[in-house]
């Protein structure tokens, strides 16, 4: 048994610098085509608030605007607290590379507890993740070594090899950490952004640029349905309502397999065609 | 023809401070049971960003979060430019009053062009506007009057009245400005907070307290497809996902009449039960 960290807690070593502030670097195992993953950057984010002496409760909601271009190398995380109420507290985040803000984001945590709940929204009818075969990593897609996806329906496509545009958007999808790891809030933040684009499954007879702008994570799951899933594959379900004038929105969903809501995602993304 | 400004214009009123803050003043309007109705709020906070001399390019994202209650009476909005791109460009923005943060919030603007676009999302088959019954406002919830509501499912309910649940959190409603004046990105922003909470529909058997933490919003209109709708009501269709240990997620879609849709909005509300 190897005692080296696993790739997304070594992502997500923060050096304090000063109890708003900490220094982080880049993790060639969460790459980009161009810069990190944006869910790697939503997770330090996150991070720098769980890691924060203030810190009360556990996280209810997390946006992260992806404000300008991040480079490979060092950057700082700055998580203040705007207010700390009773039951919920406030933070705002960003990401500084020398005097650039690369990303900026806010957070809300609760103390929660239990009270009549309901599940509103239809699991979906999938097979077990185990009978579905794993799709291979996209070599120049670093970041996708570190997921094991197994595609029920809207896989990334080979773009101009014969498309077969499925009509629509949607994916279902099975995805965990690969290596396994055990599911916590911040990797839940990072797999509501492990979707291809939408416009890849929508249209895919062409590859386009594209780019998150905004991200929005609500988590249903607190530490104790954290734990239920443990090592599992989590299913994910997004979908895209509109294409239009150079950005498009996607809303997703992630499950355990027993079928627990885990977290709602949504985010807008900005396409060039 | 009265010259008084419409009571949305009233609300919306901010006297400059300094190039990033200005002062406003609640609006008795658009009182809520305590403090303002948050799309009210939402929609001060985009205003402070439009009304800007930096502002670059149309709203693409607005998210807000109501860090705590908000008093009747004045309040300071700050608006600040995070980072200004090519075609897009980051602000933060916060609302005091006296020392404290009652809300904080982000916004995207972008510069918009022409691309290829496609909709995805199913126009909802229902009745047009004008033969939908208006239903009255609720009395003790000033805000309400001024809009135009009317419902063809999931509709605010009358608490003990026999309620009889509709099963589901689903609301579909016409709804505009009363008295109508013409759409714009800051009265879309308020229309997009204007759902009854989702557990009054799911659970109309009991009024509980509630109050939404965060809440975002996508723009997909731009100015002419604002243009287009011009006085007309817009289509709200609204739902949760799942309520859970305190907290519970809405997501909703807004509508022209003509099918254009217009925003997809997300927010998640504590609940007391």
């Amino acid at each position: 048994m190897s005692s080296a960290p696993h790739p997304f807690d070594q992502a997500l070593q923060l050096e304090p610098l000063a109890p708003d502030r900490a220094r982080g670097h880049t993790s060639a195992a969460y790459a980009n085509m161009v810069g990190p993953f944006g869910g790697i950057t939503a997770a330090v984010m996150l991070q720098a608030v769980l890691r924060h002496a203030a810190r009360q409760g556990e996280p209810i909601a997390l946006t992260v605007n992806y404000a300008g271009p991040m480079a490979d190398g060092a950057f700082e995380v700055v998580a203040e607290v705007t207010r700390t109420n009773r039951s919920t507290q406030h933070w705002q985040m960003r990401i500084v590379q020398g005097e650039e803000i690369v990303a900026t984001g806010s957070a809300v945590l609760a103390t929660r507890r239990e009270t009549w709940s309901a599940l509103e929204a239809p699991f979906p009818a999938v097979p077990a993740a185990a009978s579905v075969e794993a799709t291979p990593p996209i070599g120049r897609v670093r970041w996708t070594t570190a997921y094991d996806m197994r595609f029920v329906k809207g896989p990334m496509p080979r773009f101009g090899d014969q498309a077969m545009p499925q009509g629509d958007s949607e994916s279902l999808q099975w995805i965990r950490d690969e290596p396994p790891r055990a599911l916590d809030f911040a990797s839940l933040a990072a797999l509501c952004d492990v979707f291809f684009p939408r416009i890849f499954v929508h249209r895919p007879t062409e590859w386009v640029p594209i780019g998150t702008v905004t991200f929005t994570v609500y988590f249903h799951a607190d530490e104790a349905a954290l734990g239920r899933v443990g090592t599992d594959h989590v299913l994910g379900h997004a979908r895209a309502h509109q294409f239009r004038n150079g950005f498009f929105d996607q809303a997703a969903q992630l499950w355990s397999a027993s079928g627990e809501l885990l977290a709602v995602t949504h985010q807008i993304v900005y396409f060039k065609a």
